[in-house]
This record gives C-alpha cells, structure tokens and sequence, in this order.
C-alpha cells in the first residue's frame, strides 16, 4: 500500500479504534484517503474535503444501507464504473418483500422454525457476505448463537460433522443463488442429499441481480434476526455485553 | 497472476478439482509452477522438473509435515530466505509435548472436558489457522461439530452471542499465544471476564518461536481430536459422508 493506492476508512462512530489507526497508516504513506463517518475522532482529524458526513443516531448495524451507497458510489468513481442507481436497489429490495410468505417464510416464521436449534448459514460467492452478516445479526440482535462457513470449502470436513448437529440442535441454512452455476446447483443438492436427516433450510430469494440478491437476502435475514429477538425476550438495540467489554478494556 | 508470479499448487491425492484446474489455468498465464503431490491427476500432466513427489498411503490431513515442510522449504529458496531446519522444529514440537499434563491438560482430560459440549476455538494471527485446522480435524477425526473465529473481529458480535452459549452447550476455547502483545492479552483477559459464566477455556503451549508455538499446539489438538474420536464412538480414518458426497457429484 503505496502513494499510488486510494483507502477509504468507513466507520459510522468514527471511533473505531482500527480504522482511525489505519487511516492515521495510510495517510502517512501518502494514499489518498477518503472518509466516511458521522464525525468521532475519524471527524476530527480527516480532511474535511475529502470526507462524507453521514447522519447520527442509528445503530451502526442498522446503518448499511447508507453506509453502502456512500462507498460504493465512491469506489465506482474512483474505478471510472458505471453508478449504480440506488433508488433503483431500494425499490427491488422492497418489492423482493413481496415473496415473503410465498417463495419464502415469512421471517416470523423462519425465526420460529430456527428458534430452539443454533443456525449454520452456508453461502458461496457473493452470498458469503450475506452469510456472515447474517450470523452476526443473529448475534448482535437476538443475542443468540449462529455460524457460518463458505462453500465448497465446507463441504471437505464440515459434512463428517453433520452426523453430531441432532445432538447439538444444529440447524444447516443454505443461501443459495439464483445465479449459481449448475455445477455449484448440483453439489449444494448433493450437500444437502447427505445431511438428509439434518432438517437442513434451503433460502433463495428471486432477484434481478446479484447487488438486488444480497440485499434482499440480507434485508431478509435482519428482520428474522428481529423476530427471533422477540421470541428469545431480547432488546435487539442493547449491546451490554459489548459495552462491559469496552469499558473494562478502557478502564 | 501473470508470467512474474510463481504458483505452487499443492495436493495430496494430486486429483483435488480445484488445485487441478487452479495448476492449468496458472500454467496458460505462463507463470513458473512447481507441484507437491504423491501422483494423481497432477502428477500426470505437472512437469516432473518442477514437481516434488511426496510419500503415498497416508490420510491427507495427517501427512501436513510433509506437506509443511515441502512447501515451506521449496517457499524460503524462491523467496531467498534463510532456510527453516525442519529437523530442529520436529525436535520442539516432541518436546513441548512435554508440558501435556503439566502446563496444559493431557488430551484425554481436555477430550472428556470438552466432550458433550461444541467447541468454538478463538485466536488471532498466526493461531488463526491453527484454530481452524482444529475445528476441521474434530469434524473429520471426531464426526464432531466445532466451530472457529478470528479474534478481535469476534469480539465485536460474538460476545453478545454469549449470553446463549449454556443453552446450546458452546464452550469458547482461547488459543492464546506466548508471542502475543500486551493489548491483545488485555482484550482476551476482558474478553473472558465478560463470559465469565460461560465456562470459557484457554490453552497456550510454551515455545521457542511461532511456527514451534503453530505446529505444538496443532499437534496437540489433533490429539485431542483422536481421543474424542474414542468417545464418540467413531473412526478417526473413515469419511464416509465426503465420500458419499463424491459419489453423488460423481454419479
């Protein structure tokens, strides 16, 4: 990472204590450095022409979608990429709820479903992301367990490990594309041929595109994580054990 | 990847798909390619010039001294670094199995500790891999779940998922490094006080350097493994759902 390189440091608190150091790193090796932020420290110290202000007073978590739009559009400037059109994203994602309840649960009742047992998101490609956001999310809001693992990658040892999820209320979630090949097509049912007696979920959500695809999916998931928030008796909002951490690491 | 790069494809079996097509596809883009198999499909069409042959009759993920210490070797002369004694190395790690029983649990205690229970192995930098080479040897040794994560990043979600960890019977288990900074063992210290009641474990192995510290506790841990192997009831040899996987993708 030289003087030829463009970093852009996104925090919405702009206090996160790794991307304000990177920034302070990149700067001193003379990248050009693009901010994005409500302010905090990362406010404080970037250069003001060079930064996004975004409004304060979501949960970070919450805060995506504009946190999304910001670097994106960015990046698709600094690569000379045609922009994509958000108001175009936003109405596919809203209209992609419309399948809730028909092509899909209703998250109510995915959340009911998945409640009891510990969620195993798979994805492969560009729903990997979507996996982790997801297992997070399920974390964060519903204080409650989930992991997720990548495609095909998992399939070399995770599958020996399906014979125990009984025992452990182990729940397999597979996200998977519309847009995957039919190789990957046949060995996620082939995946899921193996692990049969595994109550394994298979989630697909009819899409345009891939950017529709893992916002709706994601869209999807935050909301499931939300209702599982409400059956596990759970403010979604409250991070008390992140915020015991942090204090005892300040203190 | 073009003509200045130089690709290593590695595979015990030499007819592992992906590393197949990755050696062609390296090959078109005109880079220098060395191979590490005991035969197989890469063995077939890899120029045996450029091509180490390594024993067969082992199970893949038992053979990763070979392995190790093959590519590891054949990495330090393309990069003209000082190259590693591998004999010395095996020495340590014999030695540090020294302190099983003493310095940390014996296999079999830890096996029996953590048996009924999914383990979740938490570490940061170079025990990162070490982490998840445990997670996969418990899936395939043991038919057993077993989930890692990268720290810090864990701490960021994973801790509010604590809150459910007695629920589901996860027990954390932080693999801590002798070599790690003051900061980084502040945050585990925290860490662990905020799961206080969550029964957490920590396992660190007294060594001369890094790769020591990587390769002791991989050794250990693959122990672990075997013994729970033992009280799962399983054999630690067979794959029997990988394998019935290959031949429904086969079929």
């Amino acid at each position: 990472v030289d003087e030829k390189w463009v970093v852009v440091a996104v925090s919405y608190s702009g206090n996160t204590e790794e991307t304000v150091s990177a920034y302070r790193e990149a700067r001193d090796r003379s990248c050009r450095v693009f901010c994005v932020t409500t302010g905090g420290e990362l406010g404080r110290i970037s250069n003001a022409g060079y930064t996004q202000r975004i409004p304060e007073g979501l949960q970070p978590r919450a805060a995506l979608p504009i946190l999304l739009s910001v670097t994106m559009g960015l990046t698709e400037r600094v690569l000379g990429l045609e922009p994509t059109d958000f108001g175009r994203v936003s109405e596919n994602v809203q209209r992609n709820q419309e399948v809730w309840g028909s092509h899909i649960d209703r998250p109510e009742t995915l959340a009911s479903e998945i409640y009891g047992s510990v969620p195993l998101f798979l994805a492969q490609g560009h729903l990997v992301p979507v996996a982790y956001r997801a297992k997070c999310q399920f974390n964060e809001n519903a204080k409650y367990s989930a992991f997720s693992l990548e495609m095909p990658e998992a399939n070399h040892n995770e599958i020996e490990a399906s014979v125990s999820y009984q025992r452990f209320a182990i729940r397999p979630v597979f996200l998977e594309s519309s847009f995957q090949s039919e190789r990957m097509s046949r060995r996620y049912e082939a995946t899921r041929a193996v692990m049969s007696t595994e109550r394994s979920m298979k989630l697909t959500i009819p899409s345009e595109n891939r950017l529709d695809e893992m916002l709706s999916l994601t869209h999807y998931l935050d909301m499931v994580s939300l209702e599982l928030a409400l059956l596990h008796g759970v403010d979604p909002v409250g991070v008390d054990r992140i915020s015991e951490l942090k204090s005892r690491l300040a203190g």
